[in-house]
């Protein structure tokens, strides 16, 4: 194996910590990161990081709070908590990341930019200068339902971001399908949200992710021959 | 009086409801709007906007959530609670402004657009063609930390947004001599953070914010003589 497999991540975009643990008691063992999905983070605020994280220490917890100001004030709240990872929004102002990115380092953990709907090259040139090592892919949600798929710019623009030198996080309505147009990037992190919460038998829909992965970036150049069957 | 005085909007952003409470018993009386901030909004989640309306209910109770994505869960959830207002940040894909607006519909409610960090004119033009009628003009506390003052580029693009038939909402570290700078700009709302928060006297503070607002704008052209002494 020549580089490291894609991480899986489970997003927990749920109303209620009580909803949220229905997936966890199950899939947790599945997955290598556990995101407090910001839908989460507003109906329970920062707790839901706490509880999650002493749930499940073993597991990188991600508070997806897409902090978009105030960045060392937000970062220290959701470090305090023992989130593991961060996200600050593309939008934000570079002293946002800047100051989340400070936090970070005091606490050992690390900052992703949220690139969903609007963000350009020259700031994801400013972020690598900043010292920011992580983005996360997204294909917004709401342009789904609007009828977006993933399309070749979509492709193109995280292997740029890979180039770049970011680990790149996917995510946006991901379905195990849509893995294979991503063969060949180094990515960093798959987040599956409602094709494993929603998943009939969540736990083989986490396990079928987690082998769809190693089937794919496990070897390069053998992929979808005749590995782990 | 030839148009409406601005009003003034108090923000929460403390760490704890209980800590928000100890300035909202004394200057709830003396503002128009309620801001939930961000920072509590993640710091105790949606309940912070059902229990703040549940205590003030004749104030315009906004929730900071500034939604990125999930136009319509997020909002239905704030509404839920309650909020009469919600803000989408400035970066969402144009959907998500469009969904929580349709939920803000159904429950008699409004949408600002967030304008914190980067944004576009083009944008801004979207913004109007999708029937948002609020943006929030907000200095970044985190640039205001680097060093960044009101510029004239701040104060034009105020009034261009006014012009363009948005009800703007100024905010960002403002102070009471800063409010001199927008006179002749019909501001819809004055956000108050710190400087009444954490004023030695914050009742005054507010009362003097709305001094302010009255003596530049209540009479057009009689600004800064004569006046409510």
């Amino acid at each position: 194996m020549t580089h490291a497999l894609p991480l899986l991540q489970v997003a927990l975009d749920n109303h209620s910590l009580s909803d949220a643990y229905r997936t966890t008691r199950l899939i947790a063992p599945e997955v290598d990161i556990i995101e407090v999905g910001t839908i989460l983070c507003v109906a329970e605020g920062v707790r839901a990081v706490r509880d999650l994280k002493a749930l499940y220490p073993e597991k990188i917890v991600l508070a997806d709070a897409k902090i978009a100001d105030a960045g060392q004030i937000l970062a220290r709240m959701c470090f305090e908590a023992h989130a593991d990872w961060i996200t600050v929004i593309c939008c934000a102002d570079i002293n946002t990341a800047k100051g989340a990115l400070a936090v970070a380092k005091e606490y050992g953990g690390d900052v992703q930019i949220e690139l969903t709907g609007f963000w350009t090259w020259e700031q994801a040139a400013a972020w690598r200068d900043a010292g920011i090592r992580q983005v996360v892919y997204h294909r917004s949600r709401d342009a789904q339902a609007a009828g977006a798929a993933w399309s070749d710019a979509d492709i193109n623009a995280v292997r740029r971001l890979a180039d770049m030198g970011f680990n790149v996080t996917v995510t946006g309505g991901l379905a195990l399908e849509d893995l294979p147009l991503f063969q060949g990037i180094p990515v960093h992190v798959f987040i599956a949200g409602r094709s494993i919460r929603d998943a009939a038998d969540p736990v083989a829909a986490a396990r079928q992710f987690k082998r769809t992965i190693q089937q794919l970036w496990g070897q390069e150049g053998t992929c979808c021959t005749a590995q782990s069957r």
